[in-house]
């Protein structure tokens, strides 16, 4: 495989070119005391070397070996190790403080704002999404735990995961329950110390148990014996793998154990475990029965997080394919000319339109993914640092945009390594390319975390019809707004024209899905994935011009020198986004119109 | 995993409702001999006994134990052992004389058209690809030989190859000669016995090794010392594993070897070899420098072999995945009504719009792709076996159709394998119930036998541009007269109307292709990708407006009784396709209307 190299240069010209975030940072008086560009650019630099250096290259030896299980002499459950060289990476990586990326100040993380620690997960996630799944659920949990767990709770627990001496696990999925989570039967019983008995069995447990730190703090979902019913009588407890005494030392060990792991598709160096609670001792985070709101704390920035892991094997699957094609030589190129570099016999394959089309597909996807995630994540940072209007607008564009990140950038980076794998004909289905592992690897982004299609049911039913159309009117007139400022800008029509009828024709749509649920809401629940992604293209397509406007400035001030053809490639490749992907709405549209009758006509017994 | 049924009467609905191939096998002399509805039923039936009960149960525990390969002690080659159960299966296989169904009948084959050995490789492909591929790229080879072979070689070989006592392999592509076959270096150079002496080393060859039988009969592309470069200097060559002495008896070990195995994403229990000849005693197959003729004799037949790969990995996601979602309870229907059936908390998933539309796309793509296999197998029959105006149309639409086959079925076939494995949420992520064996079995359909881009090249270039329209033509005329039988016929109208409209359009893009090709190859190559899907949803309208008037034409006979269910599904199906899957083409018509300006004025530099 390709050594793999962190887009340092796009991510740069994401924060400054294009959303001028070092503004952004003064204005907010939480983040100015503490981060500027130079600091941002020292964080983006060391940990690109870690990505490149410590973790990337364990992946492909992780995948081979994957994690074991060895069940414990007593018989009640047992131990995990991990593959090769991931104790020594996660030591490496704890060591330089990256636990606590995004962690509060006040326990000892460094309260980095999410357009950093999102650049942070891709780089992580490029160089081996099992690896990174490790980290990053630990720094989700340490969210939720930041903003609802007691103070005792906090100096106990979070310090040791920021430190990256413990790490966390997410405890929700239940055999009979998995995006349903109303259904969940794990019990939690008051004991006479105020800490719960949390009794039951969770599956899919991502780093459930392992051998990297010496404790593993598992949160719960579980409900009280006299809890409600559904969704309302679940709280979220938090249950240590080990006991831990007042000073932070280890005690005696929970009665909790990893009953099996799973063996998968990918990911095979990421353990997913049986995790089996029997009488465990659990703290409560929160309020009692208000356990989703607690998770859901930190759900908006797993969401996101997953999208990247999808953006992150795209690029990963772009950078291989790429080096692949300069250096394949297959065939003629259709037409000849001056730049066609022959070989003796036959050509690069970049000379073949349809392995352009591939290549140029991954670039425009993978760099529009960033661009949109880096968006989004600053409204989360207008959420979390900003105040008024601002962090209204934050919250709105967040909660509207969470499932799209989700499923959108998974949707494509799948996409893109399935392209990429192809790009490398029959060697991209050999392992020791790695390609194949990539579309292993990336395929369970579409899936965990609620599956796609339940984010698209969250997108278009909760954010756009439950708010009444309030959320996507905002976004909308973002976009009004700013073509506005753009108007007669002749360098821009190309861009400016088709964004306008895109965003005139997703306007259109939504507002007609509004109307429709009060008549028929199967016909929701069938346009829904359609929706998300129309959505997606036409975000993608304002972002993209945006990226087209500060590189054509750019080049026009010809202060680029060395990165002239940086800018250059991006006005190409926005260039590329329009005539060939944003099309891919046109379908999306036509469906999105049509009814759920030709669904719900046919009986189950037709199927 | 859900046990595999085989679709019988969906093909039995193909062959005599939608095709009536009864009559057609009367109309051909070759045919009529040997070949009644009760004889194919039979065959059918038999042949669906073997898939289900012996093929598909070895199917997941194949992939998970996969071949191995162990070295000679003397370090040159080595031998490869089939995963369990594989060799008894096989055995039983070719006891039943399946490895001749569509053999020559003058040596020993079974004769069968290719409407059945369609079915029957979708069947074996459904049960288990890895397994298939032996006994179909012995099939594969066996026209070759059968064509081209001398009368010697033939008695000789063919006649084991038909029984099942050997199999066969194609030895085509080298390191540096994947789908530019021109490049090959393995030579041939003529002995005083007139046999040759072969030396070379070929990858990625298919049961190249393998335990199954006592010898292997390779098919081996290689030039002559002097012969011209590129394609038009390949010759092909036969080159047993172990000699064979006149009486068909086994001699001395020929100098032939299996240098190692490839590790790959999927089709785990199929081998896939290094093979290395070195001074292997070979015997010419057909003229000197025609090789490539005499392998393309095979390629028809297999490609759309192939094609039919995929749909059976479609077939069997589908399958899998009904049987998933009506078992599976999580979350409530959006529209309560009599036919939901719920649960005490929790309603099947097949209540959910999206999971409704999962499913009906595997079911519309697949009865589809079926269909649509089942016509152009027919188009393959009539080259084979007609005469006249009958064979000169079934050469022409089999030629056209056959990369169309290969690409589109394994495209949609991928899709629906991943689409399936959604519906199983997190548990189609996991090894145990199949699903993402199926992934990964079906991606490499895409890849061998000429990755789909090439396939794309084949049909545009070769075929629409190459013949300046003549043979997409007789499909349009085809199709167009065809409407012109059901013109007022209101029942068919929701399908007659938008077939009629795809018509048009797909012929003002092939025509305006064929002008551009003029202009600029080069837009021709960036298309290509686009217009094999766009060809693909006009022609599957086709064949869906076709199964839709059969249906009707049932159904309103009310002769159907026990099968009216299976006539109203299709009626359905046909519907859904023609509402929710036509309209990709729109998104495919505006991207093909473009130029390659936005894909070739990027320097290579700048990816």
């Amino acid at each position: 495989m390709t050594e793999y190299k962190v887009p340092l240069n796009d991510m740069d010209f994401l924060l400054y070119d294009v959303f001028n975030v070092d503004e952004v940072w003064r204005s907010l008086p939480q983040l100015a005391e503490q981060l500027d560009k130079d600091v941002a650019g020292a964080i983006l630099q060391e940990c690109a070397k870690i990505a490149e250096q410590a973790i990337a290259p364990i992946s492909r030896e992780g995948d081979e070996e994957g994690v074991s299980f060895k069940l414990n002499d007593n018989g009640i459950g047992g131990k995990v190790t991990t593959a090769k060289g991931y104790k020594e990476a996660f030591a490496t990586y704890a060591e330089g403080g990256w636990c606590g990326l995004g962690g509060d100040v006040e326990y000892g993380g460094m309260g980095m704002p999410k357009v950093l620690t999102a650049f942070h997960e891709e780089m992580l996630s490029s160089a081996d999404i099992a690896f990174a799944l490790y980290p990053v659920l630990t720094a989700g949990a340490g969210l939720s735990l930041a903003k609802h767990g007691s103070e005792g709770l906090k100096e106990k627990f979070l310090t040791k995961m920021y430190s990256g001496q413990w790490t966390a696990s997410m405890c929700l999925t239940e055999a009979h329950a998995g995006s349903d989570l109303g259904l969940i039967q794990t019990k939690a019983v008051l004991q006479d110390d105020n800490s719960y008995s949390v009794t039951g069995s969770k599956i899919f447990i991502t780093g459930g148990e392992h051998d990297l730190t010496e404790n593993i703090v598992h949160l719960v979902l579980a409900k009280l014996p006299d809890a409600p019913a559904g969704p309302r009588g679940i709280s979220l407890f938090l249950v240590p793998k080990i006991l831990v005494n007042d000073d932070q030392s280890l005690g005696e060990p929970n009665k909790v154990s990893c009953g099996a792991i799973e063996h998968k598709m990918g990911i095979h160096a990421s353990a997913t475990c049986v995790m089996n609670f029997d009488g465990a001792k659990g703290y409560l985070i929160g309020e009692l029965n208000k356990g989703l709101a607690c998770m859901f704390t930190m759900m908006n920035f797993e969401r996101i997080g997953v999208g990247i892991q999808g953006l992150s094997a795209g690029e990963r699957s772009y950078q291989n394919a790429l080096a692949y094609a300069k250096d394949r030589k297959q065939g003629r190129a259709l037409v000849k000319n001056e730049t066609t570099k022959s070989a003796n016999n036959a050509d690069s394959i970049m000379v073949h339109g349809d392995v352009r089309r591939m290549l140029l597909n991954m670039k425009a996807l993978n760099e529009g993914s960033r661009a949109l995630s880096c968006y989004i994540a600053l409204q989360l940072d207008y959420a979390t640092y900003g105040s008024g209007e601002l962090q209204a607008k934050g919250e709105a564009l967040s909660a509207l945009m969470t499932p799209l990140a989700k499923a959108f950038f998974t949707d494509l980076g799948f996409e893109n390594t399935v392209t990429g794998q192809q790009v490398f004909g029959g060697h991209g289905y050999i392992r020791e390319w790695g390609q194949e592992q990539l579309v292993r690897d990336a395929r369970i982004t579409q899936i965990y975390e609620g599956t796609n299609g339940i984010q698209a049911m969250d997108l278009l039913m909760r954010k756009v019809v439950g708010s009444q159309g309030k959320l996507v009117n905002i976004f909308i007139d973002e976009v009004r707004s700013y073509l506005q400022t753009v108007t007669g800008d002749s360098q821009l029509t190309e861009f400016a024209q088709p964004l306008s009828q895109a965003l005139d024709d997703f306007s259109q749509v939504s507002s007609a899905l509004i109307k429709q649920a009060d008549v028929n809401l199967n016909d929701l629940g069938v346009a829904a994935n359609d929706y998300l992604h129309l959505f997606g293209y036409t975000a993608m397509a304002y972002i993209w011009m945006k990226m087209a406007q500060s590189s054509l400035q750019k080049t026009t001030q010809q202060d680029a020198g060395q990165s002239e053809m940086f800018y250059q490639s991006k006005v190409h490749t926005a260039r590329y986004f329009f005539t060939r992907l944003l099309p891919r709405r046109l379908s999306l549209m036509a469906t999105i119109n049509t009814r759920s009758d030709c669904l719900f006509n046919i009986d189950d017994d037709l199927f």
